[in-house]
């Protein structure tokens, strides 16, 4: 369970080739840049009174390093994994390591395409999922975590 | 996709036992009661400007029968299929035959219990889905709907 | 094997979402409304000389209790069993326990559609199955029986 | 664990098609009817000091009802859940809801008989497993439960 | 969708041991030799208005020769492809290359059989299926063709 | 079926470990030593006049030397395989040899265990199996067996 | 079972690539040519006083075809189904209309080869197999015959 | 392969319950003692100039024992391994560690049964399999080794 | 290996309904006939001084009968099964017995479209594969060939 | 579809291992360098008026970070994705989302290797695979490419 | 845990076939015999001051026994259990029965054999597992009991 | 085999997350810090006279980049490759093309957890395997290979 910091701070971690938001197919994925989610995640943020640290990688690697490095000064974590969803056991086991309370987000409903895309490695260890509602589901993630 | 209607209307269903909220286990599915979980959706609807109609049932057949009888006048559908998330496949074509855009909620992480509760019948057919959030669940659905 | 009475009785059963025949996916389901199916079955079975009893329920409970209800004074079962094809072995078990010959009827080709609609439980326990040939279907199934 | 009544109450509840015992094959099910059966478990629980309260429907969603409103002032449930037994997953729920224990009751082997009826989704939630043994296995429940 | 012909021309095919009828297992298949199919289905076709090409072979490739060398001139195809139902994807191909609306029949119930009989697959490509029915399936399936 | 000797003569088997009852997680297996049970069994006998052997040995080819010697004299068998139930395949072939009735009986819940337990070899031809139900299992199991 | 004629005739059937003996690989099949392995045959089949109808083709339906003209007039059948052994099963049906006692026979050993090797849908429907045994297989398969 | 000693000696092992045979299933096995076959076996090795040890054993640690032991002045083993069949890895390793080449035997079509008789653990360590041709079996399996 | 003649000759096998391509879907097969195709074959073989023999055919066992025939006045095999690629066994075995390198070619991605399009019994045994490169595969595995 | 540009621009990509070429097992790989087989695909590409970008990376990430850096001013994608083939379903994504054609060239025939190797996770999103024709494949591929 | 004792003793098995070391595939398991890796262990913990009790058997049953008789007195079992690693439950349960501390050894590494060598039934219930390191192994799990 | 340096140089990596050694679930991996183990492994090496190159990293490509640079001029590697155990088969293709022997060490007994960790894709090209047995898994390999 998450530590209720003074301030929460929340980590949120995008996963490979969500850097390329706006270029990948929107008709799953949406119109928005990265950037454009990442603005919105800190404006609804600041509103909620929470901090928050935005990371995104193609690597599993860096993303496991960032998880290590930050995880100690924050009260949770809001992770839209990518592809790594589907087989990233080490960025697994970094986040059950640091013990905080980690919400999974999918901007596409994982469920309703290819059959690979319905099992995620990553849900067993999480407090939840929020999948298919598109970049508001990283809003909603902070409004639950504000409300714990 | 909905029909925004002058007002938007949302069925919100609850599916077989979650009339025992309150009784079943609350380590997994929290303390509130089924009309407490209720009235806190009825109110953020409230507030949204939205308007809520909840059913709950233990029974598919009945489940089946009152969405078909409210999909005409509605906008949206919530669910909380309980236990009929895995097997509910009459359900599933009910909702699905409504072309109402559906949000499954989960009060528990489905994926961090028995095998048999990860495999959703429903959730190919929804637009999203929210899980292990507890009943501010339902609350986040409601905004995505509202923010449509 | 039926039991040839003076006039021949059969049980047409529709299942699940059935009802709503005229409303679901008419490019899978077809255009005629489910009266309009049944008035169709209750012409051509005149014609037969063959009675018959059409019954639709969306709780597989009821429809177990039609089945054990009026299988003595019937001579044969024809059921659309709908969603409950894939999983509802209580209707099963009823209309086995009948001892009536039973054909099973799907408007729709469900071994071209989601791979879960490739299995029936209930074929085979069935005489035969007519799959994929519409409402007409249901006419060929009481020619069949007709012809016994 | 039961907590031990002043008069043990069992709930003995009969699923789908249970009461067509005496039509169903008699070579599976035996000769006995439902009325029968429980006319035998009401004389031998009397004589144990135990009060009983059978129950049987063709629907899950009555059976988890019945489940509801009669499990607070009983102190264990015995149940053969018929078809039910092998994808009833809200009445396992329901059973699991209530704390009781539930002794499962088979008249035939499942074990013996087809492949699907060979896999119970309530067995685990149960505290012991009687099958084949005919309507003497109710009796045998009703000795265990005696003997707490 | 198959092009209405002045006179509408159907090739029935017949697969490996089908030449065999009245020699098989008359249990599973009946009495009926598959000369007197064919004249029966003749028989019915001429009071259809339906022209008819029928055609056995034991050989998976001759039957392909024959699709290809008749399918111009023809509006739709029945066929029972015997065991071929179950592994004869050339036989598919073949089938699905004409455009022609097919039927696929089974004079035995495929999914009251060994479980290797209960997969077909010419069905996916298939318009429908009628199984179990004995030589009248292949009379329901011109009924059916000539209604369209 | 048993042949119903002037007395009957049971046969008791109990396999690998059993002996370690008393020692083995009680929590699991009861408090009871399998001389307390074979005790028990013994004197529930006696009051129904049947006659006992009971037998234990951590060897399948002892168990199965042990069921051919005593199977002719003897009316029905009830056995606990211990770990053997689920892959003692000599054991089996030796029970169903005889032709005797056999009653299976775990001490524990196998279906509430690890997954490898809930399945049973012997099961299949067993007349019945009693689970879950701790050292009254096998005194129902002689109930059953003198009420034929 | 097989009409044990005047004198027995017995059908020795050899599958695809079978011809090819003494060119495929001679260390799993051995260094004999068909022809010298139906010599052998001959004169075995000729000192036990049957007469034998051998016959190759690297065609399932020619196999058929032979099967379906020969049987009458014969007592038995013995064949190594080369590759067809795995997917032939029109050649199953085949066989198995003939209603002759059919023994199966591999010159190697076709469970230490390849996994797809180790299944036989041949082998469900034969009175027994022999495998590994190189072309003394056919003179065994002979040598059971005589002795019926 | 195996050394070919001045006179061949070959290990003739029975598994479990074959001490039983006459007294299973005669449809199943055959009406012949076990006595009566090995007497058999005893003759037509004599006549071969074989030299035979015959052993049956309920236990698989006793064939192991017995193997082991024989192994060195032996050439061959034929070995029907009853159940053990099905799960003896250990008689598997105590077979392939002797380096003699091993022939397996079954009395019934071990293909035509159960869903688990038809695999073999043993069959791909032997050089060959006979399977259904009863006692015979045994004989077909010395007249292959003398003519090595 | 291929022993490389004076002049290397290549077989190039086309399977079953390959010879309708230019009528078969061309959004998946290619707008060329097959004579087109082998034109543009026998251009390049010519370009590069490879001698081709193209053959195509609907029947598996016409396909083995040509590669026994050709095999051995060949140095490689070309070939496009059609759908025997799936379960043309006796296939596989033919071209494996030649001892030629084998090059599968397929005109379509079979890794893109219906799952049992995705596995090749033939590839284990080729030395290489070209899929989804339309017609011009067959040219590039004719220059691979050519710089052996 | 590629947009074919003033002078095609091809991205030429090689996973992990690949850099060891030379070093690593030369009977599956062949014995060039990457250094070799890349001045070869330049050379090859020279001559068709291709301009191509090589990389190689060890990592995942480093290969998605470098499609999307090099994607938009190119026109096709040839990649060896190493063992990155079974499970990189990132570089999957990336590659897919740059809508440019890929063809997917591996120098072993990974069909003829471990199971595992014979599923590509990135087939399904590229136009066409060729394996087991060693560096010659990267050849081919830019011959397809070029005849576009 | 084991409580350490004054004294530490170690109760050391092997399981079938490991008497036949020396003799068995000494490219697979070595070439040191029983005899001689006991004594090896015996040095070794002698010179650890562990007392070590060593025992071989060839029976399951036998195996049990032992574990039985002499765990009372001992601190930790190192066991090498054959081929009774992939199917011994009862060896299994008498494991974990004493709750001893328990390292399973393999000479040969059983994650690169045959598929069915890489389960192990045992190793769930042990403290760890060393495989493929020879006789060695066996020393390597006496010096971590050791150091304690 | 590794060739014997004049002094043994051991590479020694450790996987995804290790270096969170001491913060992680203590119960699962034990108290010791990555540098603490990291300096009981070089203390035992210097003991035996071993050089070790010990390495950490969370990314996958980072570790084949380093065993491809360091292997040249080592002997051995040791390695605990985390999650990536589970799905590195880059780091797998990388040890391999190393031609060392390689032990595989997990500090956590991976058959005892979650089911996804019993299997080890690196596991089938190591030498050996030691899991469960904490820190002194990596001092049991350097004794292992310092006796080589």
């Amino acid at each position: 369970m998450a530590k209720k910091s003074r301030k929460l701070r929340v980590i949120v971690l995008h996963g490979p080739n969500l850097n390329f938001l706006g270029k990948r197919d929107q008709a799953v994925y949406g119109s928005k840049t990265l950037d454009s989610i990442n603005k919105s995640i800190e404006e609804h943020a600041a509103a909620l009174g929470i901090e928050v640290a935005t990371y995104q990688s193609n690597s599993e690697g860096s993303l496991v390093d960032f998880i290590q490095a930050e995880a100690s000064g924050s009260g949770a974590i809001v992770i839209n994994p990518g592809a790594l969803t589907h087989y990233g056991l080490s960025l697994r086991d970094a986040l059950q390591d640091t013990g905080l309370p980690v919400i999974e987000v999918h901007l596409s409903n994982i469920y309703a395409r290819e059959q690979w895309r319905a099992t995620s490695v990553i849900a067993p260890i999480a407090r939840g999922q929020i999948s298919g509602l598109g970049w508001r589901g990283y809003v909603a993630a902070l409004d639950i975590l504000a409300a714990d």
